[in-house]
């Protein structure tokens, strides 16, 4: 058995839960709250992030890349033609460079700046750092989404997916990211039509709707949150 | 033939010449300033950021741990024993839990910031950001090294290497990092006897020597640099 610590909101958190689901992995989620550094999510991962995958009596696998490739490692021969990570060095090279991108580059200027300030921070106390939004980092990442969006609509334009001919990890990275922004209606929809369509694709994933049926306690979903014809 | 794309004092950077290296890789080394944003690295990658590798007229591979992946997958069966990613799944997440560590949370919390203050600020034209330090970045980062170390120095002493009984990516990826911020004179080693030993083992390697002869223009090395026996 497959246990996730996660948090619902947490965009790699997502990731990995998709990748599980895309895998036919059984696996059972933890949720927990990071910035409270509870002694069981520490004692799993002493960098106190999530996600955190453990098989069995197994040794943590910590964050997201490495939990991606142990899960191709060890299932990916069993899903055949599913797999999402593809056979040659150059390929599998750009999958993980879009990986990096959206958990890593896009996370940091967008996507974790508006799940910190409007999600994590109504749930922290004060001491902690809670409270209301920074209205600066907000507007930052509200100014870098466009860039980001533009060059990802370049790229799904150019390609039948995110990273190739074939659906791949770097897809279900960015539809994670994604998620997370369109929760809280932050992403510019009516400028970026190649995104829109590649994310609609996502979107029809069985794999998406545990995602698309979360909420955030007290905080509607913008509309097109769950609406696949958005 | 391998080009790398780099910039001397980019740690990721130095992980990836150390990685080559002692997988017994000829390489070229183009150093771009980043900052820059020269055409040619952003035609080679969108992101803007070294390091990059391409092989002979091949795509380019971004971002360090890709690269660490692609250079194992072709050419880890070549050097046999010498390899640096271990065979088993859960050994394999270990090293890439603490490659990440090194290249992201270290150099987030810690060595990047010591980088863009006192060398990359230097070269910058004020317009771009350059000029003084930031001494709340140099504040934060001297406080932060501190923690890295002492869970660094916690793993090597119950383990042969860093990840492991094994030498492996892990150790390289720290060592980059620590190359910098040694550079600068800026690792309290007097408390850290456990990463100064297996710290002391790295530097003997001869991937290290090209890494310790390289000087930044007007700035001379702390005297622990370049030193074996420090």
């Amino acid at each position: 058995m497959l246990t996730l610590y996660h948090h619902p909101f947490s965009p790699s958190s997502r990731f990995v839960r998709l990748a599980l689901t895309e895998y036919g992995a059984d696996f059972q989620l933890v949720s927990v709250n990071p910035w409270e550094r509870p002694e069981e999510l520490l004692s799993r991962n002493a960098a106190g992030a999530v996600p955190v995958l453990v098989e069995n009596d197994g040794p943590s696998i910590c964050g997201p890349a490495p939990i991606m490739e142990y899960l191709d490692e060890t299932r990916g021969y069993a899903v055949a033609d599913r797999r999402l990570m593809p056979d040659h060095p150059e390929a599998r090279a750009e999958t993980r460079r879009l990986v990096e991108w959206s958990l890593g580059k896009l996370d940091q200027e967008v996507v974790g700046l508006l799940v910190r300030e409007r999600i994590y921070k109504q749930a922290m106390p004060r001491s902690a750092g809670g409270g209301a939004p920074d209205s600066n980092a907000l507007r930052v990442a509200r100014a870098n989404i466009q860039h980001h969006l533009k060059y990802f609509g370049y790229l799904v334009a150019s390609r039948r997916w995110l990273a190739g001919e074939r659906l791949s990890f770097a897809d279900f990275a960015l539809a994670a990211e994604v998620s997370c922004a369109d929760y809280l209606g932050e992403v510019p929809w009516a400028t970026e039509e190649n995104v829109k369509n590649w994310y609609a694709r996502m979107k029809s994933r069985p794999s998406m709707r545990p995602l698309l049926s979360e909420k955030v306690l007290g905080m509607t979903a913008a509309p097109t949150y769950a609406d696949l014809d958005f």
